[in-house]
């Protein structure tokens, strides 16, 4: 292991976070990020199957959390709440990195691959949520929609959290986007 | 106009599906649909961007039925109800259609960037159906929340209506949703 082995996963994040808000996400090459954090393009792409996927490193990580959260919630909570519960624990994972949502979000925004590539992860976090409701004996069309009801409250809040201005904790921004959910009539 | 021009649009997206379900999506070119529907190349791409967006012709013409159907409805309905009136006035352009639509979900579900551009159709319609609730007066985060609830009834009531044998009706494949929607707790 080189001496500028650890930690070169944050690194190659960090760099390829940097280039794509200086250069653009579509003038910026592997080699470029790799260069830029001090490794070589091999150990990049050891790391990332391309360079779409640096900017949904923790994807897996919030879905397992979630999925986890989920199966631990209390038995008599309700499906959506349980959904919640997961919610509320991915979002914990980014509660403390909000610069890092708010740099990564605009570039997401200036690119449509990676709003389509956001979409599929938002879909295959709705997908591990409906799959954890049903190991909790939720059926469907129950499970899928508390599931979809879950992730977009994540998304309204997550989206209210880094696009104001000092905006409440991503927690609270969660509570108050279920609140607004269960108001509609 | 050629002698074939009528309604070649139609005969290129009959073309397609049946080139993409008989040798696959990535297996088809645009070429080969043309050649199917006895159009040039050149009138393939006067109508269409690429060969995706044959499975998407219809997704504008069903943005504008809900928005329509939505700005349409009586002033006292719900901004939830309101949007789910734009679902059903949607979801009535494929009422007889269902063949159709079973074929289109089996190319889809087989192909990761069609569900990609799938998933993007669909986030379109929520903002347009957003929008249309804005014209009405509903205000955020209410109005994102009730097109997000909107368009996952109708996603749900979809998938149900084209992946179960003999189902009921969209429209009530849709009004059965909204009801497991407005039943979670």
């Amino acid at each position: 292991m080189g001496r500028w082995e650890p930690d070169a996963r944050g690194r190659m994040i960090r760099s390829a976070l940097e280039l794509f808000a200086e250069r653009g996400f579509e003038q910026t090459t592997a080699g470029d990020i790799a260069k830029n954090a001090g490794v070589t393009e091999r150990t990049f792409f050891r790391h990332f199957t391309d360079k779409r996927e640096v900017l949904f490193d923790g994807s897996a990580t919030m879905q397992r959390t979630a999925c986890d959260a989920i199966l631990a919630a209390p038995v008599d909570l309700s499906p959506l709440d349980a959904a919640l519960a997961g919610m509320v624990a991915a979002g914990g994972l980014l509660a403390d990195r909000r610069d890092h949502a708010v740099r990564r979000s605009g570039i997401i925004a200036a690119n449509p691959s990676l709003h389509e590539r956001e979409l599929l992860k938002l879909a295959a976090m709705t997908d591990t949520t409906a799959e954890a409701l049903g190991k909790r004996g939720v059926t469907e069309p129950a499970a899928g929609l508390a599931a979809h009801m879950a992730v977009t409250v994540f998304h309204v809040a997550f989206t209210r959290w880094v696009s104001t201005e000092e905006p409440p904790g991503l927690t609270t921004c969660i509570a108050e986007a279920a609140a607004a959910l269960r108001a509609l009539k």
